[in-house]
């Protein structure tokens, strides 16, 4: 999940043609731009020239900087996240993790999303749409806990968002605010912590799904 | 915890005299020059106008903006935490989720945070020192753990320090990467979900204190 979009390779054919391949081009060179520079000096300019993108069609396609960033936070929310259904919510949370531990690994996806989220305390529509890409992250995986509810492995009421917030916070935590690595372990231990509580009932909440 | 310093008000005395009420100037000037500029526009100049201290002594005390969001990161780990001792784990887990949802309340804390958090990716020297603060807090905070160890509450071996990181996490996950409200609620929740962890065990290592 959260894989950064690779630029498409000269001769291959993709879904869209040249506006899919001018994107690529596009939100390859905003993310260079947003690791060399950052939001607060984002250049529109060094994006067009970084893409080989004329500058009218970045303007007239984009228009500027922050729909620039937020084309890229949505082209990270439409690759693929895994939606596991073993039948044990156990199994499909550990795969869900695994998911989450490598794109916490993934150096150059960690350094984008940190630039995003730096961009997000200059712009109000970066940080809502930052809110929005979580929420809707949260929301697919929370099918998981309600297929767990439906066979009784977590009691009626379970609330998935909350559980997926809670899976996600140690690794953010580590990589964002206390500087400290990621692994297999941190992942494995976030799991049974969150499974625990929830086969407890601590995540029901009258409102939920 | 985590309080911003006040500048000294005129006439106020203050431990340490002329040095402290400088340090204290400059250290306010720094969170408004982080919040108004970042620091990867940060300039050394605004900061002395601000502070109304001069560019020798700024240069001679600090000698670079690295150098001034290092202190500022000291001085506000030189801030009272509490570390509640009330005979129960339970008590002092919840005054110590409490601070923290007061610090993760306190906007313009929160803003100088985020402004910290951006600056270590562009300075290293910057993310040592944010590894440091944390792990000096958390290692404090994690005295509390200890003492549940001792009197039974908790099982041998239980790691004080994931404890608090743990803790810290979902609330500064809703604030950096979610964007969403932070409340008593989810201080609540999580404050359950750990401690109820906590005494099954699961945060149990074989090298823990």
């Amino acid at each position: 999940m959260y894989r950064l979009e690779e630029p498409t390779r000269p001769g291959e054919v993709r879904p869209g043609g040249r506006t899919a391949r001018v994107r690529s081009a596009v939100l390859t060179a905003v993310v260079d731009e947003l690791l060399d520079h950052g939001y607060a000096s984002f250049a529109m300019d060094r994006v067009s020239a970084r893409a080989g993108v004329g500058r009218t069609t970045l303007y007239r396609r984009w228009g500027s900087p922050s729909a620039l960033v937020r084309d890229l936070l949505q082209s990270i929310a439409e690759q693929t996240m895994p939606i596991p259904d073993t039948g044990s919510v156990e199994e499909d949370l550990r795969i869900i993790t695994q998911a989450l531990l490598e794109a916490h690994l993934d150096q150059r996806l960690q350094a984008t999303i940190q630039g995003i989220i730096a961009a997000a305390g200059c712009a109000p529509e970066i940080d809502e749409a930052l809110r929005t890409f979580f929420q809707s992250r949260a929301t697919e995986a929370a099918v998981v806990i309600t297929r767990a509810v439906e066979r009784g492995e977590l009691p009626p009421g379970t609330d998935g968002v909350d559980i997926f917030r809670m899976l996600a916070a140690p690794l953010c935590f580590r990589l964002l605010v206390s500087r400290e690595p990621v692994d297999q372990a941190v992942a494995d231990r976030t799991a049974a912590v969150i499974l625990h509580a929830a086969r407890t009932g601590l995540f029901t909440t009258p409102d939920a799904q």
